[in-house]
């Protein structure tokens, strides 16, 4: 029951402040479209106060990084926070640099975030418990299975009662937990992973669904998580001869603009922990 | 007969500088190049006084700023105007943010701008008219409409006198107006602001029109407003199902790609008041 | 034989750092991702340090340059050479101004290049030797013909002994060449050049040939130039009726996504000189 949460979306049309990387900007900004919400990508220290003030939410991801960008993510979230937006943290590469991990300390201690959505590997390094972080993707070592489900969903659990949010935690398995209850998700596809950015896409769409469903953090994210790995799957469908990461990148955005609510409940592969 | 100025563009084969946000500069390189001319991406404020140098025209965009590519865009467009080169402002966001405002105020100050292409908010913000910013689209209150388009005719023609240059106001109708001419501009689909980038996208088209136009200001601009929304119509003839922003921000740049003078005469859809 | 080279890298999936321009730099890690390498995107002074420390090597491109992105070549370049990574330099636009020009010099003063690759253009700008450089794309007077083939695989031999680098001169006819060696290479199509950034594309494809196959970085330079033409010419045999260059774009990373090393040896053409 899903649905209702991409449904509400395309009603409301929420404005969305996203700081995210230049790497993957541009799809993050149509996958922000393709859900029904409007994405405005101010990443300036002087620009952001007033942006984030017109908006519905905020997304932080620090994707690259440098001190001009950190800056405007401090004043925005702040701001963001004052103000009770969904506010969301996209910790990319978290464990990989000294710089990142400090830049993640710093923004955790500033921003009561509403939700921190990353890999295994990034979540574990923001838990302290070893993740080992290679780069942006996470470690196959790291990666949620069936053999450790129980144990990674009470870490997922433990994580978001100690942030006080809720975590999602992507990968072949997904888990989408607050202190209490865990959503595992197993939607999507294994190519999804030789595309740049699904998982900013999934950050930026992320913030879409919770700006609009501000008082249900939990299950909008998991409709987002949800609706994500739907439209690699639809995409796929769509998939012909010669096609590759390129083309497949578009696929995805597009499956997501045409979905409906009714469309999300038919292919979301859940249960509730 | 507005299709004389694409067969100009693609005989002269001009250089343009662009200094444009991190969201959708791809795009509109891919969009410069497809209408013929050739683009050069600097925004470095040691960089850019050379490159204009070596352009022919320059096209300013503050989708997203900083103090550093403020500095740049100040510096490129008084070398651009001191060499005579046609400079175009696209005012992304006006209104929406106080530094946008002071960011606009100083370069419409510094710089003698040719054409100013934006949404029919921000062309009222930068009037002082109160228009309502929401973000990065117009609102709908300030919509373009056959009920207030006399109105609005005479607001374009205005906003071109005071400013001593065109302005192109962009929407589900365009006018593109000097001091005396107005041209309303009926071609284009309700479905490319679902795209990321298609405002910016047209800035680098029309930058690339009036750099290889430079004694036909006005109706260079008309015609690259035509071609764009003209681009638009023919892409969405090439729609297969599933299709959906994303494949459709393609399409419009291939059907541009392949556009003729005499395509543009063809489906042009204006008139002059 | 080259194709050994793709084998290679797709078995040992090297994890490649990447400070580019950002026009370019989603395609650049959807490029590396689709021949099997992963991508980092870091350009941060405080962020590159320890990111250039878990990679395999280094793509250093200078499209667009500010002074907080330069800090950043100099140190990711000296620490990827300290530790013996295979390090590219992409001279975008040398000669196009003294700032590219300044920034060229002290990278090369500073950082054993493994690697140079640019247009005809930006090597002679790089060698002292009168190139026109005019913007990003290189002066047809430049171009490497089969009238001039002699004297120029002379230059590239020259140039390459010069900078104890291997030199890949990328045009119509590729020259990629180390002090005794050079393969002249011919694979590639002209609309290529209507694509924004397929030369930084091949940089990354390159960056990521030489970290997978970094004691055989002549051949593996080789191997990623005729690939890049290789994925060009495939990527064409699926273009569809009003496909232009942003469709072609894609298709060009998609047919490499697809390559094998079969296929690469059985589409390059090159010759040894």
């Amino acid at each position: 029951m899903l649905g209702v949460y991409l449904d509400t979306l395309r009603q409301r049309s929420a404005l969305v402040h996203n700081i995210t990387n230049n790497v993957t900007v541009n799809d993050v900004a149509n996958m922000v479209l393709a859900c029904g919400a409007s994405p405005i990508m101010s990443d300036g220290p002087e620009d952001v106060y007033d942006i984030t003030s017109i908006c519905s939410g905020l997304n932080i991801n620090i994707g690259t990084l440098n001190s001009i960008t950190v800056e405007a993510m401090s004043i925005a979230g702040r701001r963001s926070a004052e103000l009770g937006h969904p506010t969301l943290l996209d910790p990319v590469g978290a464990g990989a640099s000294r710089y990142r991990d400090e830049v993640c300390a710093r923004l955790l201690s500033e921003i009561p975030f509403d939700v921190i959505r990353g890999n295994v590997s990034e979540i574990k390094s923001l838990a302290g418990t070893g993740g080992t972080t290679k780069g942006v993707d996470a470690d196959a070592a790291d990666a949620v299975t069936d053999q450790n489900l129980e144990s990674m969903v009470t870490f997922a659990k433990s994580f978001a009662a100690a942030h006080s949010c809720v975590v999602a935690i992507t990968g072949a398995i997904d888990l989408v937990a607050d202190a209490d209850t865990c959503y595992v998700i197993r939607n999507g596809r294994a190519e999804m992973s030789r595309i740049t950015g699904t998982g900013c896409q999934l950050s930026g769409l992320l913030a879409s669904f919770i700006s609009a469903n501000s008082s249900s953090i939990l299950e909008a994210t998991a409709a987002a998580v949800c609706a994500m790995g739907v439209a690699g799957e639809i995409g796929w469908t769509f998939m012909q001869p010669g096609d590759g990461n390129a083309t497949y990148r578009n696929r995805i955005i597009d499956a997501m603009y045409h979905m409906t609510g009714e469309q999300l409940d038919e292919w979301a592969k859940y249960e509730i922990l």
